[in-house]
């Protein structure tokens, strides 16, 4: 399918690099493609960034039937531009659509509409340290019809934004809230696709521990309220007695393509990485043992996050003296500078377009 | 706060009655007020019916923060208009949009704009057996901002469906498949709010089942996926060797106004109704036994569903010969002829307008 390309006449100002923030502006351009029952994925078109017009009556407003993603892109130090893994966002995406029942979209044909988009709105990829341009790509059912089924039309649409850091702070340690009462996910239910509901069930969780003065929340899992499970925009990483450990995938958790990358890199560095239940006891046992050195979130939004301190029922556990700790540190040098293509990608993450 | 009115110039043709379906045809005007952190609820306004400029990066595409009500508006025997507890509906949007960190709605505001939109379009009551008007309201994020957290902006709006029967064969048993494998919620979860997520982690399930000839889903809990929850669209309600017997509402299901409204209409009419937790095996062994006398569930768009068939791990349950029981006929008759003002209503459920 080609795609057709309609260039703005009216470009837009650039946003200073150092009032990014996260997902506030957006480029020239955007990707859309439709889909119909009778047509199939059709109509695929580059235009300028714009609005849309919705019937009141459309079902993503009331049943939710919307999966995302989220990559990112970087100018590399040759002036190139480097796509980070984009075809394991895709393979993911195509996973959401099944769960949520919206019809598969051909992978590289996905990874090549975002290459278009992004090569034609390169201008505004930023370079500062942090920085960088943010894909969001994402589908929803359009519809307009009441009654709980799946939707027999669809939008594709990609746009794309300029980002600094998703914490303020940059690469600082966060304090995270370990949930004991409300649940994000449970096997057998949505957990495991980046879908609307999912972030939508999470966000009283997070106005409660924001007001406690922690910035996410770490969720347990849905069965026991037992098992550590992620952190909403992150998965999570313990380093115990040498080993570093972190959830395997059990259906309820979003297998991060950050948490892929990062288990590669530490193995691939000689790092004895672990998947498997850990339960949130077992955190304490080894924080009160002296044993917990270091815990960190992987995420596209913020590559790695260390974990300077996890509140359970009261009791604060603070890690590594609140400070960045080694294995962290290497891992989000190691992930940023290949991401830039400022050091040698051993395993093939980089995607140079 | 004053609504202010402005009517269609160019009115629609009605649907004729036995084309109405659900959810398919909408009315001429429809209610809308936005929320800003510094206005609050502002700009309640009836406009004719019509779509909405979004941008792509409107937060409701991407994080689910929605939700919605559903009620029904009846032509009475005197030619009068009722709404159906309406007051109910507008406490559990509130429930709803605590649980969703929206802002709450001043619930007598909005049943008088729920009023005043009905009444401006009281042609568009459908008067045919089975059919009504369908009220929709409903509550979403609209920030144009990628990033977790609750919007700052909303919108609420009313919209009005003329809708016949829910299920296209009228007040006649359906077939019920017991799922054992996906899950809709948890306590801790959203189970509990009418928000799209809820919605779209039940298309999966519904998909398998209605593949397998049945019309919907019977939801076991997400702890121990053994106590029977919700029907998805309907609460459940069992009648096991003279007692009536529905799911007590333990956080992850949702409380329906018509279930509460069958309980009220259950114990006026002398039977003993019981609100506790009912395992699938129970509910086996009953029938088994010969005690399963009567299934049937209950929502406010089919009002009651009798259930002639449940499937459990391949096992049917044949209940009541496939035939519509005693109880289902007469919760049936009473309810929709008090939404009607056929007969009187001692539980003052109706609301005239």
């Amino acid at each position: 399918m080609e795609i057709k390309i309609v260039k703005t006449t009216t470009p837009k100002e650039k946003p200073a690099a150092n009032a990014l923030g996260f997902g506030k502006y957006f480029t020239d351009h955007m990707f859309v493609m439709d889909y119909s029952v009778e047509k199939g994925w059709h109509d695929a078109r580059i235009i300028p960034y714009g609005p849309f017009e919705f019937e009141p009556s459309c079902m993503v407003f009331h049943y939710g039937q919307s999966i995302f993603e989220g990559l990112k892109a970087y100018k590399g130090a040759d002036g190139g531009v480097l796509l980070y893994r984009p075809y394991e966002n895709m393979k993911r995406m195509n996973r959401s659509n099944d769960r949520l029942c919206i019809p598969q979209i051909d992978e590289d044909f996905a990874v090549d509409a975002i290459r278009q988009l992004v090569l034609l709105d390169k201008d505004w990829i930023p370079e500062g340290e942090g920085t960088s341009l943010y894909i969001r790509p994402f589908v929803f059912g359009t519809d307009n019809a009441l009654g709980v089924h799946p939707s027999h039309t669809y939008k594709f649409i990609v746009i794309l934004s300029p980002v600094g850091s998703y914490y303020a702070g940059g690469l600082s340690p966060v304090k995270i809230w370990v949930e004991s009462e409300y649940v994000r996910a449970v096997r057998g239910g949505i957990g495991a696709a980046k879908t609307a509901g999912n972030y939508a069930a999470s966000l009283k969780a997070q106005e409660v521990a924001e007001k406690k003065g922690y910035s996410q929340v770490l969720w347990l899992d849905g069965v026991e309220q037992k098992y550590v499970e992620e952190v909403g925009a992150m998965n999570i990483f313990f380093k115990i007695g040498g080993e570093v450990v972190t959830p395997v995938l059990n259906g309820s958790i979003l297998g991060g393509i950050t948490r892929d990358s990062v288990i590669e890199v530490l193995r691939g560095s000689g790092y004895k990485v672990t998947e498997r239940k850990i339960s949130i006891d077992e955190v304490h046992e080894a924080y009160k043992n002296g044993k917990l050195e270091e815990v960190f979130g992987t995420g596209t939004a913020a590559v790695i996050s260390p974990v300077g301190e996890l509140c359970y029922k009261g009791e604060k556990m603070v890690i590594n003296n609140n400070e960045i700790g080694e294995v962290s540190q290497m891992l989000y040098d190691t992930i940023t500078g290949m991401q830039k293509g400022a050091i040698e990608d051993k395993y093939n993450f980089t995607y140079k377009i």
